[in-house]
C-alpha cells in the first residue's frame, strides 16, 4: 500500500498543480534573529536520560520512513491502523534487546524505548506499553518466582499480553470491579465469572486483536468469602488458533476519539475455568487444605499493593505526554516563522505578532518545566522501580506515588491545552490532518482519564501532603526532600518591585509559600467542612475545588521550578549565553502561572504587583518569542519522528502542504456519488 | 450499506454478549431530584426564535432516523462521509421551502434551517450554509438585478455554489489575496489567474466534489492598476459533465480534523476568461469605454463592503456552537447521573460530587448565557441584513459586526472548553465515538479559526467600543443601546456582603464597571504605547495581551448577563419556581466570570472578597448540580438530533454503549493481521 503511495506521489510530483519555482526562505530569515544559543548543548540537556534510547528507537524509524510518517495514513481505517501499528512494533521491539534480565538491570530502559515509539505515535507506544508493562509488571510484582517463565515467554514476545483492570461499571472504583475468581478446592481451580453486563472488563488494550494471554482482576472468593481484589495470569485466546477460549468472550471496543491502531477490547468470562497457579500469589495463598492466606491482613493495603502495576504506565505519561506537546510546539513555532499575515505592503511573519507569541510562549515555558518533573521522575525510577518489589510499603513509595500523580495529571493538562492553542495558532491549515495537530490533540486526550482520572489521581497528591503535615503535629519529621518547604516560607516574601520576577531565589520562596498557603486554606476548609459535614470523605470531598487540587498543582510547579533551576544553573554554568535565554524561560513559566492563578492567592498581591506580573509575562512572551524558533531548534524532535507538513525544519511549508493534499486518495476524483447531485438538482422546480 | 448494519444490530442484538435483564433507573431517580421546574415553560422561551424550524427539520431528520445517527457511521471514510452529507441535504433542504422570495420576508427562516441541520451534523449544516449564505448572499450583497436569476436558480438546487475567498497563502488578510481578475477590453472579458501556487483558493467548501458554480474574490485589474479586491461569480464545473472547466484546477483539501463530509477543495486559475457579467459590480463597474469606476472612493472601504458576506456565516457560528455546546452538556450531565462511583457500599453518581458540578455546571451557566447572546443576535438579524443590502456604511451595521464578532468568538472558546470538558468527565467512555464528545469536539473546532479566526475577529469589538468612546472626546453622543454604560458606572459598586452575588442589579453594574475599567486601561495603555512605539498599528498590537481582548470579552459577558436577566425577568413572570431556579444559573454565570478572571480586575477584590466570589461560586454548582437533570430536560435538544449512545434520555447507558460497540464492524472477527502476530512471535529466540 505505501508502495502504491509512494508511485503516486512522484507521479503527481512530476504533474502537481503546485508549482514552488523557489524555496521558502522565512524559516531560515527567523533563525538568524535572537541570540545566540548552544543548540548542541541544550539538546543534549533537555534529552536526558533518554537521548541513546531514542536515537536507537528513531533510526529505525528512520530506516522505514513511509511506516511512521502520518501523513500518508490520515484515511487508513480502524483495521489498517491497527496492521500498521502491528507492523512498526514487529519492526522496532525485537531490535531492542528488552530482555528481562536487560530490564532488571536498568528498568528505565524500557520506559526509553516505549515513550521512543510513543513519541512518533502513541497507538505502537502504548500498545507495547500495555505488553510490556501493564501485564508483565503485574505478573512480576504480584507473582511469585513460578511465574518467572511466563514473565520470560513475553519478554520474548511469545505471548503478547494484556491487563484487565477498568470494567465497563468500575474504572477510578477498582476495589468495586464485579468479576469474580471463585476458588473450587475440588480441583484446586479458579472459576471466573463476569456476573453482570457492567462486570465486563473494557477498554482493556490488546483484547480486541492481539492479546492471547491476560492479567485479570478480580474479587477472589474463598469458601463463600470475599477477599478483595486479586490479580490473575490466564489465557484468553488459543495459542494456535486465536479463538477465545471456552468460556471467555471478547471483542473490540469500536471507534474511538483517537488511537484507533490500539485494539481496545472487552472480555467476558463465564465459568472460566483456571488452574490454581493463575493466580498471582506474592501477598496472598490458598493453602493445599483450601484455605486463604495473606500476610497482610489488612485488606485495603492489600488492595493498595495491586495497583502498583499502574505506576510504570503513569511515568509513561509524565514523558510521553511532554513529547507530544512539544511536537505541536515545534509545528506551531516555525509554521508562524513561515505564515506572513498583515504588517504593511511587507506582510510580517505571524511569530512576529505580541498576542502570538503571548499565545504560544506560555506553553513553550511549560513544556520546558514538564521536561524538567519528567527528569526528575526518571531519575527516581530504577530506585523505586525495585522498591515496589521489595518493600511496597515505603514511605519513598509513597512519595513515587504522589510525584507521579501530580505530574500525571499536569502534563496531559499542559498538553491537552498547549496542543488546542497550538492548532488554533496555525489558523485554517492547523485544522489539516497534515498538520498533525489532530493526532496528538486525540493521543494526548487520553491521558487525561487513563491510568487514573486527572482530577481523582492528583488527589493523591495533596492527601500524601497533608498526612505529612499532620503527621508533624504529632511530632514526626517530614523526610521527604520534597516537603522540606513546609513551615519553612510560611510568610509571603516582600515583593517590592518587579525585577524580584527575574530572581530564580526570590521565585522559588514565593513558591514555596503559596504551596504554604495552600497547605493552610486546605487545613482551615477541612476542619471547616469537617465540622458541617462530620463524614470526613465528604468533607474531603467538599474541600477538593479551590482548595486540595490547587494545592496539588501549586506543589507540582514549585517542584517543577525548583528543577528547572537547577536546569539553569547547570547550563549557565557551561555556557552562560544559553544559560540566560533558557533563565527567560523558567521566569515566563514562574510569572504566567502567577498571571493566570484564579483563586485566593491571586488576592494576596495588590493590583500594582498584579499588573508587574502581568508585564513581565508580556515582556518575556516577547523577548523568548524571538528566540524561540533556535530554541525548537535545540528541542526538537527529528522531521521523520514529527511527521508534519507543515512543522519540518527546512521550512517548506507550503510545499509540502500541497503535496501532501495532491497525493491524498481521491484528491482529483469525481465524486463517487454524482449521482446524488443530479437528483439534486431534480428536487425542486424552478 | 444502513439497511445491512440494521440487520447485524438485529442478529447481534438476539445474540448480543451482553444480557441486560433489567432497565437501569437511575437517570429517572435523579429526575425526582431537584426543584420543581415548568419544563416545558424553560423549553419554549429556551427554543426561541428557533422553535418551528427546528422542528420542522427534526421531524425530517426522525423519518430517516438512520441516516442522522452518529453512532452507525464512526467507521465510514471520507468520501462515504461525504455521500451520506448529500443524503441528508437531499432528504431535508428541499422540503423546507427556502426560497428567494420567502428568505427576502423572513431571512432569519434561512439561519432556522442551517443550524437546525448543524445541530445534528455540522457536515451537513455547513455544507449548506455555503451554498445558501456564502455563495449566495455574495451575489447578492454585491451583485445587481443582473444576477438576479442566478440566485434564483442556486435557491432551486439547480447551481450548487462555493465561495471563493481565503488562499492558501491569506486568510485572516483577505485584502492581500493573489487571485487576479484582469480585465481585457478587446473583448470585455475578465481573465482570472492565480500568480503564485500560494494564490490557490484554499479550503473553500463545495470545491472539492459539489459545486459547479464559485463567488470568488480576485484583485480586480483595470488598465495597469489595482482596484482591490472585488467578487466575481463563475462557473467552475461543466454543469453537465462535472468536470473542472478549462482553466481551472481543482481538488479536495484532504484530511481534516473533523468535518471530512465537508468538500472543502482548492481553486487554480490559469488565463480563465469569464465575461464582464461575472463581475459583483453593485460597488464598482467597469464603463463600456473600458474605465474603472465606483460610487464608494475610497479602496478601504469598499474592501470592507466585499466582506458582508461573511456576517451570516458568523452569525450561524454563534447558533450553532451553543447547540453543541448543549449537545455535550445533555450527554455529560445525563452519564453522570446515571454512572455511580465511590461513595461507600452503594455506590453514587459521580453527579453527586462537588468536584463533578463544579466541573460541569459552570458550563452549563455559560451556555444558558450564550443562548441569551444567540437570541439577541436573532432579534437583530433580519433589520441588519436589509441593512446591509441598503445602507451598508450604516452605524447600526458597524455595531452589529461588532457584536456579531465577541459573539462568535466566545461561543466558539465555551463550546471548545465545555466540550473538553463533557468528554474529561465521562472518563473513559467519553473517549468512546459512540459518546459524541469526538465529533462534537473536531466539529467546534473549526469555529476558532473560520470565519475569522478568533483573536483577530474579536478585535473588531474593541475597535468598535473604543472607536465610540473616542467619538465621546469629540462631543458625539453614543448612539448604540449597548454601550449606554459607559461613564455610567464609572465607579466600582460598594462590594460589602457575599448577597450581593445573587443580586442581578447590582451584578449587572459591576460587570459595566468592568468593562469600563478595561476601557479606561486599554486607551491608558494605547497611549503608553503610543508613546513608546509611535505607528500606530504597533502601539494596537502591543495592547491586546492583557487589555483589548479582556475588553472585548468583558463587553461581551456583560451583554450575556443584561439578556439573562432580562430573560429570567420574563420568566419569573410566567413562573416563579422556574425562574428562581434559573437565576441561579445566571448567578453562577456571572460569578464564574469573576472567579475565572486572570487580569488585575481580579486585584480590585479584596481578599475577602474573593473568597466570597469562589463560595458563591461552589455553592451555586452544588445548587444548580442538583437541579440540573430537569434543567437538561427542558433545554437538551432530541435524542435522535443528538444521537449519542450514553446521553440518550431513557438513561440506558451501558445497554446503547454495548450495542453500540457490538454492531461495529469487526467486533468478534480476528484480525486481518494475524500473520503478523506470527510473525512476532518468532522475531526473537526465548
Amino acid at each position: 500500500m505505501v508502495k502504491g503511495r509512494r508511485l503516486h506521489l512522484i507521479n503527481s510530483h512530476i504533474l502537481g498543480a503546485f508549482n514552488f519555482d523557489k524555496k521558502c526562505t522565512a524559516l531560515d530569515e527567523y533563525r538568524e534573529r535572537g541570540r545566540q544559543i548552544n543548540i548542541k548543548l541544550l539538546h543534549d540537556k533537555f534529552y536526558e536520560p533518554f537521548a541513546e534510547d531514542y536515537k536507537q528507537v528513531w533510526d529505525l524509524m528512520k530506516e522505514k520512513e513511509d511506516l511512521f510518517n502520518h501523513v500518508l495514513y490520515a484515511d487508513l481505517s480502524r483495521e489498517g491502523l491497527k496492521e500498521r501499528s502491528q507492523r512498526q512494533i514487529n519492526h522496532i521491539v525485537p531490535k531492542c534487546n528488552v530482555t528481562y534480565e536487560s530490564i532488571q538491570e536498568n528498568p528505565l530502559r524500557k520506559l526509553g524505548m516505549l515513550t521512543g515509539i510513543g513519541s512518533n505515535d502513541l497507538i505502537s507506544g502504548t500498545r507495547s506499553l500495555v505488553h510490556f508493562c501493564l501485564y508483565i509488571e503485574t505478573v512480576q510484582n504480584l507473582g511469585t518466582a513460578k511465574h518467572l517463565g511466563i514473565i520470560k515467554r513475553a519478554y520474548a514476545l511469545k505471548d503478547y499480553g494484556c491487563c484487565g483492570m477498568t470494567e465497563l461499571g468500575h474504572g477510578s472504583n477498582v476495589a468495586k470491579v464485579e468479576t469474580t475468581a471463585t476458588y473450587d478446592h475440588s480441583s484446586r481451580e479458579l472459576v471466573i465469572n463476569s456476573p453482570t453486563p457492567t462486570a465486563a472488563k473494557w477498554w482493556i488494550g490488546a483484547v480486541g486483536k492481539t492479546a492471547n494471554m491476560a492479567a485479570i482482576f478480580c474479587q477472589l472468593i474463598v469458601d463463600g468469602t470475599n477477599h478483595g481484589v486479586h490479580a490473575f495470569v490466564v489465557p484468553i485466546r488459543d495459542y494456535e488458533t486465536h479463538k477465545p477460549i471456552n468460556g471467555v468472550t471478547l471483542g473490540d471496543c469500536g471507534h474511538k476519539s483517537g488511537l484507533q491502531g490500539i485494539d481496545n477490547g472487552f472480555l467476558l468470562f463465564k465459568n472460566y475455568r483456571v488452574p490454581y497457579d493463575a493466580l498471582l500469589d506474592k501477598y496472598s495463598q490458598i493453602s493445599p487444605d483450601g484455605k486463604f492466606k495473606s500476610h497482610i491482613k489488612n485488606k485495603e493495603k492489600r488492595f493498595g499493593l495491586m495497583l502498583t502495576g499502574l505506576i510504570t504506565g503513569r511515568c509513561s505519561i509524565v514523558i510521553v505526554s511532554e513529547l507530544h506537546t512539544r511536537n505541536a510546539l515545534t509545528i506551531a513555532i516555525r509554521y508562524a516563522a513561515v505564515r506572513k499575515q498583515f504588517g504593511g505592503e511587507i506582510e510580517r511573519p505571524i511569530l512576529d505578532y505580541p498576542v502570538h507569541r503571548f499565545r504560544l510562549m506560555p506553553h513553550l515555558a511549560k513544556d520546558f518545566a514538564a521536561n524538567m518533573s519528567m527528569k526528575l521522575i526518571c531519575r527516581l525510577y530504577n530506585g523505586r522501580f525495585r522498591l515496589i518489589d521489595s518493600e511496597p510499603e515505603s514511605p519513598d513509595v509513597t512519595e513515587f506515588h504522589a510525584l507521579v500523580s501530580v505530574f500525571k495529571a499536569l502534563h496531559g493538562w499542559y498538553g491537552q491545552k498547549a496542543i488546542q492553542e497550538c492548532r488554533e495558532c496555525c489558523a485554517g491549515h492547523g485544522f489539516s490532518s497534515y498538520a498533525g495537530f489532530a493526532k496528538l490533540r486525540a493521543d494526548n486526550d487520553a491521558h487525561m482519564t487513563w491510568e487514573g482520572e486527572n482530577w481523582v489521581v492528583i488527589q493523591q497528591t495533596s492527601r500524601w501532603i497533608l498526612k505529612v503535615v499532620q503527621g508533624t503535629f504529632k511530632g514526626h519529621p517530614i523526610r521527604s526532600p520534597y516537603l522540606q518547604f513546609i513551615y519553612l516560607n510560611a510568610t509571603k516574601p516582600r515583593f517590592s518591585n518587579k525585577e524580584q520576577l527575574k530572581h530564580a531565589e526570590w521565585l522559588i520562596s514565593l513558591f514555596e509559600y503559596r504551596c504554604n498557603y495552600y497547605i493552610t486554606e486546605s487545613l482551615n476548609k477541612l476542619q471547616e467542612n469537617g465540622r458541617s459535614y462530620q463524614d470526613m470523605t465528604v468533607a474531603w470531598n467538599r474541600t477538593q475545588v479551590h482548595y486540595l487540587i490547587d494545592l496539588a498543582k501549586s506543589f507540582g510547579e514549585l517542584i517543577q521550578l525548583k528543577e528547572f533551576n537547577n536546569f539553569v544553573n547547570d547550563l549557565t554554568k557551561k555556557c552562560p549565553a544559553t544559560g540566560q535565554v533558557i533563565a527567560n524561560v523558567m521566569y515566563l513559566f514562574a510569572s504566567h502561572v502567577l498571571d493566570q492563578e484564579t483563586s485566593s492567592f491571586k488576592n494576596t498581591f495588590d493590583a500594582e504587583q498584579a499588573k508587574w506580573i502581568a508585564e513581565t509575562v508580556d515582556e518575556l512572551c516577547d523577548e523568548v518569542g524571538e528566540d524561540s524558533v533556535k530554541i525548537i531548534d535545540a528541542i526538537a524532535l527529528p522531521d521523520h519522528v514529527i511527521a508534519s507538513a507543515i512543522g519540518h525544519s527546512d521550512g517548506q511549508v507550503y510545499q509540502r502542504y500541497t503535496q501532501a493534499v495532491e497525493n491524498a486518495p481521491g484528491c482529483f476524483d469525481p465524486p463517487s456519488w454524482l449521482n446524488l447531485i443530479h437528483e439534486t438538482r431534480k428536487a425542486i422546480n424552478l
